[in-house]
């Protein structure tokens, strides 16, 4: 007999706007997994292609949780792992298979290797003229730089996020953690919805081939730079914690050596500061009562929340200021984030039961749907997890192939 | 007779993936316009209202060009500019009879004041049943700081971004320009699409309605960090532009004072980058062996990158580092980023007429579909642009009604 390694809450019906979508997903690293993630977490039914004698980075990478990382945790939640050698025939021939009822196909390979493998697009819709097929690279799929190996931080370099990051006297800077990757799986959500949307509206539909670069998702972020810059010849330089554009908006230490930010554009709000820290007269002060004003003693007006600020603990800051309605925030670390109120009263963080008795916490489903939430079911799952419920129980495989498959390495 | 304002290439089939679907935008700010700005781009049709005694904040924004701030030009590309006074009754009744034909209605208020303007989502889908509703706010329509005002750089703070950026030893740092709005503009475009699908597969569909905040969007970016926080205690602190879990990955300068980003895992890809270098020794290194190893010297490895680098110009160091397939960025300025030839190459800067024979710079549409290409065709419209369009040709209002609504503040 087979043993199903199916956990037994992976059955029973999905819920979710997506329920009924099934997603192909041949893709590792971030940003490609975040896509798929986002629309299982909306009920999409995603399966997840791995080769049997190489596991997925994500679960190799780093923070070791019982032998895997906690990236597979999370963003293969909510998908069936199976196991497939795309290197072998009859493992083309099993994917093909599960493309035929498929909706959607992702991939994030270099551009030119799904070719290489015989699986380019035009074969794919051969397969299924109606496939969505979400191509996601570092640069794109034509261009000089196609074929460039590419990582988040290259992007995040290339695309102005480093360059406008950092002190006005010193490097640009990278965060700790990737940017461009999730940023561009949220992206890769919406096309691949958005080119269902379409197949929908149009019954000669040919199946969409859309073309995601990780450059392009990032560099859409920086809102009109090239526009200012080729009108106005600005250039958004790096600025510290400062905007270039408005003050007061920066970090500042309390006495309690925490930090807190203030962010105010409108004259009201500004005012609504001054008053908190008790400097009415600051509203009517030459050098703080407009915007460019503001903008033109940007040392000043920092002096005066700054020397403030100090003065406080982070908590009276808070306190003090939101009393007022006036915009600050705590700076906070995943420490902070995890007993914050309001992160607990919106269950922002969910524990999840996940193989070997395991219970994980990471971020409940985003956005809340009123009608259709999403849900979330399961931590990413063991490698080949899945493989009875989709080759044996869905394509019908026999006892005796499915072993044949295993033992040859296909699955 | 009255002028029509719209111009001229405004009319005409709209193309793209989501060509028929209608769109009301009563937001402002940064987030939830540049979600309907992405579906905008794929062919919705969206129509932004405005107040006409009180400009959209995105027109009145930094960045001046001929009156208008860069940020309407971009955020309100390929919308249909409307005004209509929301404090009126009869605005309010304008606005209902719009949503009568609408898919979609984003608004981005402080939580409770569309209920205070009676347009709850009850009314709304009394009006129109099936109806999607975006509501977009800093920390979500309920909890604690529901009604706390928010800006972008507050949820970068609370969301674990800065905590993450800037160097060990000192503050945390905010990047000079919005992050967290554009981020969530994304995932909002997303949740609007799978609310729509799961509207069509469902005949008897209540409307939706979507809680999407800010917050929520950017804190998702952060990755595992509550489960490797609540399982390994691991806090991911400022590391500068290094990561915490891999090496090497670092900004570099170069001895023309420019800067470059390398960023390299898998042993391979490190040794190509020491081939490159001409130190191919130190694939044998066992302090740079394994990605344990890296790790475990930093410094070392990063003195190895940065002193042959400080002996070369950029160009040099990604001609060398390029040629090997090492993984290497350059850190681009807009400036640099106009005259890449990758960027030209994929032409992902456009240059789009606008008002009073501007033309104007701006990223063109992403991502790209093979079938259904989106479209740059317009950016935002002048107040009122298309009131005509609106509320005489497709409402029907005569010209006598049209005028005195006028007269009336109303439009």
């Amino acid at each position: 007999v087979i043993e199903t390694a199916v956990p037994s809450d992976n059955v029973g019906e999905s819920r979710g706007s997506l329920a009924g979508l099934t997603v192909i997903d041949l893709s590792t690293g971030i940003a490609a997994p975040s896509s798929t993630m986002l629309l299982a977490d909306h009920g999409a039914t995603v399966i997840s292609v791995e080769r049997p004698d190489s596991p997925n980075m994500n679960r190799t990478a780093a923070w070791q949780i019982d032998g895997t990382s906690a990236w597979w945790y999370l963003l293969g939640r909510n998908k069936y792992a199976i196991t497939l050698n795309l290197k072998d025939s009859r493992g083309i021939e099993l994917l093909k298979r599960l493309i035929e009822s498929a909706d959607v196909l992702v991939e994030n390979f270099r551009p030119g290797k799904l070719e290489a493998m015989g699986l380019e697009p035009k074969v794919l819709h051969s397969i299924n003229s109606k496939l969505i097929i979400l191509r996601l690279s570092g640069w794109g799929q034509d261009g000089p730089y196609a074929t460039n190996p590419a990582y988040g931080s290259l992007v995040e370099a290339m695309s102005g996020l480093a360059y406008g990051t950092g002190d006005p006297d010193g490097p640009p800077m990278l965060s700790s953690f990737a940017i461009a990757d999730p940023v561009a799986g949220y992206l890769g959500a919406f096309a691949i919805m958005a080119a269902l949307w379409g197949r929908e509206r149009d019954a000669n539909h040919a199946g969409e081939v859309i073309d995601l670069s990780l450059l392009e998702a990032q560099f859409n972020l920086l809102g009109p730079q090239a526009m200012a810059y080729d009108a106005l010849g600005a250039v958004s330089a790096r600025f510290g914690s400062r905007s270039p554009t408005f003050a007061p908006r920066n970090v500042y230490r309390t006495n309690d050596s925490k930090y807190v930010v203030i962010s105010a554009s409108a004259q009201n709000i500004v005012n609504r500061c001054f008053d908190a820290i008790g400097r009415p007269e600051l509203c009517d002060d030459p050098r703080f009562c407009s915007p460019e004003s503001r903008h033109q003693n940007l040392d000043e007006i920092d002096e005066v929340f700054a020397s403030w600020i100090a003065e406080h603990s982070a908590q009276d800051v808070i306190n003090t200021l939101r009393a007022a309605e006036a915009t600050v925030a705590p700076v906070y670390s995943i420490e902070d984030i995890l007993r914050d109120e309001h992160f607990l009263y919106r269950r922002m963080i969910e524990t999840v039961p996940a193989q070997d008795g395991l219970a994980l916490k990471m971020q409940s489903v985003v956005p809340r749907m009123a009608q259709r939430p999403g849900q979330l079911k399961w931590a990413g799952e063991g490698m080949g997890a899945s493989n009875v419920r989709w080759f044996v129980e869905r394509l019908g495989i026999d006892e005796h192939e499915f072993r044949q498959l295993k033992r040859d390495g296909v699955i």
